[in-house]
């Protein structure tokens, strides 16, 4: 039941540093390369094969985005590394897909990790798949394990030979790839408002060990998002700080609404988990008036007979000197008394409310 | 019934940055621009039907306040971002009313976001709406969706001459305006006492499922309403180190006064979020309490019948030698012995406190 | 039920800042100016009526104590206002009793906002006053709402001609001041021992709902009274850092002195806060003890009962063929096998620690 | 109940500051004065009778202890003071034993105050006494209340000529003080140990109210010890930052070596205390527990009879035409009835788990 | 039941500082010292059997790995102190093997305490060991209380002449060393994951004690866990901070590897801290809801047969003129009415969704 988010893979643990080994869930999907060349005149859209048909944009001044899909060709992985003066470290980051969102600042290139959310088919499936970003002068790759529609925006804004993007640096385009990254966490809020009116109204009403279990998920995947959102806050801030030259002033302004983003998702996350917690006082509450209505009607239900059958015990003795056996009446009457103590007790627990 | 404000449209999502598109509720009120423009010595107050109308005022040297009510003109937010040449990420903030409470510096104007609070008809029915305040040097623009009776005091005091308010800067006005939104929230404040104290008086009375729905009502609205103030206290920090030139340092002392009233507010919702949880405890208590009371009675009514009708079955039994069955007192005796024990056992009961 | 001191008033919302309105109870306690002008020389202690007539100790060396009790009399603030020249957001701030306790630095004078606390007639009323204190360079301005018995001590220590504070400055007659407040504060502990001492006699002896109510109300006060004293700590730092002319730095120490005084109120606080929670636990544990306790009274009562009215009923059976019902000692037979189930199932509970 | 810990005498509030009076419990104790006079070479221990025979170590290069048990000679403090020049403030929180651990830093000394714990007779009897350190030049002064075992180590190493110690100044006696303080508590941990050990035992075989009362109990000890202990942290960090002459460089590792300690001490109360926490949510659950094996008792018992007493019941009934009355084998058939009836509803019972 | 790591050994309280005495579990490995000298070049490894074996080395450019396994031979430790000009605390601290996690740095040396995690036999045994780390110039000391397969990558890399490690200094190979043991804490959460995932499913299906027990059990863990891991995120501020002349700048972006590392694992550790207070209040619900259905099975089978038991009882009645004795169809009416009864309170307790 433990998502696989919670767990940390210890494959590596023992390994020295630097070794290039790939870290993660392994998906069938096919690997590709795929490269985007644009300044403001002209764009190319192509796919290749080796790393090295890279090397001719190194000289150009355009904009060149590499797209890497599915992260089981290490070699792709060590020729960037080579060709691009990588540090061992980020490649190794690269390939680990159990990395924390995280920004980290080198000399010549700038890495981010960040995790793109989806929901998955059946209730309530948040997926999370990571996507690292490095940002070189006029190269920005994107490595992720699935192709994505997530850049099918930024694709058409590409096209357009007008946008501000085909104007602008590696930064903007940066910049436009977190946004669509960090927009996407405000697709599950949507969802998460959903479930939870859903349990608040259960909980209400009819709350069982399903509403129970529906609390304990939601709980659990709060804390995993709370864990993926909240680096978010210190990325950005970073960001802010950050005296790189790769960061045009102009750009920076636009990560700053990244980072407004960013803590209206926080804070949405805190919001839920205090919900949730009131949720859980609810439920307890519920069990309990749940119990108290079932001794009620214990009660009630046996004190009306308790005494009737006291009576009818009572007539039943067999005593040779018990007047009431002759007497012609006693039988009515005796019906007439059960009837009056039965309405008389009814009346006091309408009183009392139990009724 | 997740409050409205509680959630993130998504709608946005996917769209490039800068592109402008009204995000929140539609409200049906009609749209206008109002404009007043006052010095020392003049105070004039008319509608304009395009943003044009305001280029004169950008020669002189008296304050023009531009009341924009209704988003839904998108064009007139690009017109304001042309001519006074606004950042478009401030416009499209603007017209996205899901916005946190926030203030932004830019080169020569400030941007502000408030949330301005009132109640609406019905049962602790709290309503949000923002309200985004750009400061210029001689320009204040404030956008809401729908025209509110908030500035009123405001409008009196410029038709007093005399008034600082006419003799002093676009800054002061925005004072104003900030101190009057600020203001609105003390009366959130009768509202929470008044219903916090009926609450505590069901607790302790007679709690029910409606009691528990109330709290947790009471305990969301909380959480909404310090997700808006609880930004005030860092928007109103950051004025304060603000170097900007739009600032007069005597104005500033000004807005610090607005910072203690905030703290005061986000103190109190501090409290009564203590006080809710204390009262969710008292809560399960009353019902563990009432579950007792119910055990008690079943307790008290079955005991006392329980040995009478064992007698009763006793005497009932068709033995043929049982000497008492003969005796004429017998019946008479049982009886009796049914009342002496009730009586002892009501004597029992009242002692250990179960009556 | 909520303390008058959680309620914010709203009656000033709405107006503009500047006008100067008393916001707060209006006592019925006559409204008086006391003028203690002394030096190491001289002593005087006179009654005036009009602002005016402190103007002559403008220019003496001498420091000069005003004591205004009662704020109804808006005239006399704004004369002290005009002839001190005291901004008008101070003004404000001293009319309105609602404020937070707090300091403020200006060129010429000092301003203290702090809470008096007194403990009023029947159990457990804790009273707060507001008392705002002006230091200027040879003036100290006090105001309060009721002349209170706050002050004799700095009175009597003012008549001994040797203490040092007849030698010093406007600083330290404020520093003795504030003492007097925060030493106040040390008698609400001896309450609070008091009550919570109470309390946890009843808890673990005979808990009931007004023990409930109890803990509830002494959380609620400690949540009003947190609110009072944690700004202290920020308050003396605040002085700490200060770089006013109006500071003595061998005054200062003292302040210092006050900053340890406020922290030890703090924990104490902090310390009633995990008490009382941790006998929230207690009471929950106690209901549900009692509770156990009923259940095992109808358990026991019933269990012996059951089964021995079950007997009794078999052989109440009309069958022809009970060879049992002919025998002669079946009857005596019987009462042993009843009385010998009872005294086994009251051994059984024994051993079970049920009785 | 409440510790005399958690009191705060408020027999000084009032009082003029700078008045000397002792505040605190007072002992039956001897009051006593040793000085003990050190150095590379001598080692002088004796008593003395009155503060002036200090005088003249105060020429020497040696360094000297003085040792005051016993806080009721006022005057004796009060020589201190003016011989050695310590400041009013200073003496005047010596004499009042409820201070709060803490470093003051003053031109020629330094002022500590630290609370020595002890294990009082009794069960879980923990004894908090207050120690006051004046580190001067050459001098150190210690003010305890009682007399105590503390120092009988450091006594030892000073008998050694060629320890550290003797050839060390004043602040290394300082540090071996404080170290000796500091490593005392360690002892209660043990004592914290086996509480927690015994409670958890009996939490899980029979917890009962006293469980209840001991889990309460170590909670009140807790939080006065996290208040002793905590302030640890940040007095060692002044003591690290602090620039006084007075404090040798290579002494200060050694200070920081008493800082690794009390980090933890800190933490080890901060995991008693979550530990604690989980207790009481174990006690609650075991109160839970408890009744529902009570209830399955009850019902299992019930349940058995209730059908059978019903049938005996319809065979006692007196309708003339009832077939089975006059058959021979009706009784025996119907104890056969009872029996299986009694068999399938235990089958049962056992495979619901209620057995 | 109180794990051994959470006792403070209190031997040592009382001993002069600077006392080498050995404090923690003795246990009964043979103690040896092993030497790795390399370079680039040259690659030895040897055990010795005195310190004073290694002083050669102090003359070489090579580094030395020096491992001492077993803190028995105190003379060793006092003999490095001597040799390397070693702090005495520092050697204190290597024998006390209840160290924090710390980072120490002195002029010529660098020391760190770490905790290795393993995993000992039997259901859930994690056993922690202390290793510390002094790094100078060009040599390596780790001191351990027993042997350890921890080293073996480290050993297979220093064979190969082309890594890294042969090439850098010793404080790449106090890195590598470090980096194994962070490591090994992934381990864990293997071990959390399967156990919480265990629970997690007792609980929704048959809670018991023991699985109350099992969640204090990891509760537990988790706050030691969380004491010797949470210290690592300041440990390796401090190193990043640190302008100690031993660290390579490039080596320190190893240790940042390290510092993301531990993020990870303080935050899974808070993570299960979370999911184990949800899974305490499901405990406490589960417990609750089985209370509720024993009550609903006692209550659905008593409510059926009490109102039977009195009808019997009633016919049972010796009245003589009670028609209903006399009429031939009687008898089987009432089975009809019995069987009727319990048909329709079957339904009654179905809609109910009480069965």
């Amino acid at each position: 039941m433990t998502p696989e988010s919670l767990r940390f893979v210890s494959k590596k643990s023992g390994l020295a540093p630097g070794t290039l080994v790939h870290v993660g869930a392994v998906h069938e999907h096919p690997h590709s390369i795929r490269v985007i060349n644009y300044n403001r005149h002209t764009l190319e859209n192509r796919t290749i094969d080796s790393i090295e048909e890279l090397l001719p944009y190194k000289t150009t001044d355009s904009v060149t985005w590499v797209m890497i899909d599915g992260l089981k060709e290490v070699d792709n992985i060590d020729a960037i590394g080579q060709h691009f003066d990588i540090h061992p470290l980020v490649l190794e980051d690269i390939l680990n897909t159990h990395q924390r969102t995280k920004f980290e600042e080198y000399t010549d290139y700038l890495y981010f990790v960040l995790k793109v959310v989806s929901l998955g088919k059946g209730a309530f499936n948040i997926q999370y798949e990571q996507i690292s970003i490095l940002v070189l002068k006029n190269f920005v790759f994107t490595f992720m394990e699935k192709p994505d529609g997530l850049f099918k925006p930024i694709l058409n804004r590409l096209a357009n030979e007008d946008s501000h993007l085909r104007n602008a640096g590696s930064d903007y385009l940066a910049y436009m790839i977190m946004d669509a990254v960090v927009d996407e966490y405000f697709t599950l809020q949507d969802l998460f408002d959903e479930q939870i009116e859903v349990i608040e109204d259960e909980l209400l009403t009819h709350p069982s060990v399903a509403t129970l279990s529906m609390i304990q998920k939601i709980r659990r995947e709060l804390i995993f998002l709370r864990k993926t959102v909240s680096p978010l806050r210190e990325l950005l801030a970073a960001i802010r700080r950050s005296e790189s030259a790769l960061f045009d002033e102009r750009t920076k302004r636009y990560f700053i609404d990244i980072y407004d983003h960013s803590i209206r998702i926080i804070e949405a996350v805190e919001s839920y988990r205090e919900l949730i917690s009131g949720m859980m006082d609810i439920y307890l509450s519920s069990v309990s008036n749940k119990l108290n209505e079932t001794m009620k009607f214990l009660t009630v239900f046996s004190s009306i007979f308790i005494p009737m059958t006291f009576i009818a015990g009572v007539y039943g003795m067999n005593f040779e000197y018990m007047p009431e056996l002759k007497w012609q009446w006693s039988y009515p009457t005796l019906w007439a008394v059960f009837i009056s103590i039965a309405i008389s007790l009814l009346f006091y627990f309408k009183k009392k409310k139990w009724l």
